[in-house]
């Protein structure tokens, strides 16, 4: 699976001289999800890690929670005319008595979206299904000392990145700052689903007392996979959306926006940040 | 429509010194496209110019191509349990005549995910429904020291950006520089899509003879997007997907990334890039 990035002739022009060389790309191809061999969805994806990316998708949706309702992950072969296999379709099968979500066109829609359903209602939507819900009480801090150091981490641990320039990366760390986990993706939202789906494979979840970083920004999206995850803290380099703070706030989720350097906005959840250390 | 930002408070850390403030974020709320009544899409947007949003994105999937084919789009009333318009819901009605797509649920996936079909048949699927073919040996170039200050003119129409940190830009220029056009959103498709739109609704595509410029990263997605709308040479700021320099160089499209100052990285359709003006 050494497809995470692929070689292209390119023209360089650099300060009025132009010259042609090869150049490193991130690679990108679509991975369709099938669930019990019906189409689910298709995500645009860097290919590597795919079982984890379905695992997680559907621990995003609602599907999945634990690794006993997992039976198998698959490639599917003869999806293309020659029938060969492009290891871009995978079949996710549950484990008997695990309730296959009935799709509909309708979730269909919403499912390959991410999004949940209109306005309100989407939060309601979250909230229901969430299985692992995050505690107001819990006695879970993080100090901004060591959120600080998060970006910085997360960056140093990408070995992609320098090389393409192309890729998000996601980082789960502990509360103390240590890394537990990176996935670098060309879609930031499907680097969260190899996270999380990597995690359901070691029955690691809920993922309670973890943090997790996003490269950019925090969309309602990323908000949502970290609430269906049990991650209690999202920080992310950049601003959030009204929607992500909105659903942060809806779920107890702790959401920290601009993490730069010492610097950092916390939306919501703000009692899960040791801000008395700062003293 | 004035819900492009959002207040929210925060509560900043800025060097060991904690303070809260009122934050200008950037909205993001779905924005569910319904073709003559039946849903076809979700996409989380940033409100504003949904008409031209609804219009690029079926440009974008094939559907509308001019603006005789575009009948009506209106806002759907009655969309939550309590009936009102949360200007979230948009029907677009095609003029009589227009062929509806058939949606079916596999199509929907397709739709929805931005994704043409699995590897190569995608870009088969792209070439076989563009309206307006990219002529290899079209008489427009542009120069790479007009190309040089797009960026900086991108940012300097951004009129959110510093407000919030969180939105991308899509600006479409003349070739000599001019911006014709300049969208923001939480989503680049989205940005794009409403470029594409609001010239189809002027009834000015295929936008040949311009340059269309994105912040960030070019993915195949956007790639496809200036292919179905006819534009010859789109740049970015950041880095390509392999994918989408596949399609770029399989349709004609001139693909620019890493365009900063005077450097910048020609991917496909150099024959457009007037190098000779180097000299």
């Amino acid at each position: 699976m050494g497809r995470v990035t692929e070689r292209r002739r390119v023209i360089r022009i650099r300060d009025g001289a132009v010259s042609t060389r090869p150049d490193t790309l991130v690679a990108e191809e679509p991975l369709e999800i099938r669930l019990g061999g019906k189409p689910l969805a298709i995500t645009m994806r860097t290919p590597g890690d795919d079982f984890a990316l379905a695992a997680g998708f559907l621990v995003s949706e609602g599907v999945l929670g634990s690794a006993a309702e997992l039976a198998n992950i698959v490639y599917c072969a003869g999806a293309t005319d020659d029938g060969s296999n492009t290891y871009n379709v995978v079949d996710v099968q549950l484990a008997p008595g695990v309730a296959v979500p009935d799709i509909t066109l309708e979730r269909n829609v919403y499912t390959t979206s991410s999004c949940g359903l209109c306005g309100k209602a989407s939060l309601d939507a979250v909230r229901t299904t969430a299985r692992f819900a995050l505690k107001d009480d819990d006695a879970m801090t993080v100090e901004p000392a060591t959120l600080s150091v998060l970006p910085d981490r997360l960056r140093a641990a990408q070995r992609v990145f320098d090389r393409t320039g192309g890729l998000h990366a996601a980082g789960l760390f502990t509360v103390d700052g240590e890394l537990l986990d990176l996935r670098e993706d060309v879609g930031r939202h499907n680097a969260v689903d190899k996270i999380i789906g990597r995690a359901l494979q070691q029955d690691r979840l809920p993922l309670s007392d973890t943090v997790l970083m996003v490269s950019g920004r925090a969309s309602f999206e990323l908000a949502q996979k970290a609430v269906m995850a049990g991650i209690p803290v999202l920080a992310a380099v950049s601003a959030p959306s009204s929607l992500a703070v909105d659903l942060a706030a809806e779920t107890g989720l702790t959401l920290v926006g601009f993490l730069r350097g010492s610097s950092m906005n916390v939306y919501a959840g703000e009692h899960r940040i040791a801000l008395d250390s700062l003293g």
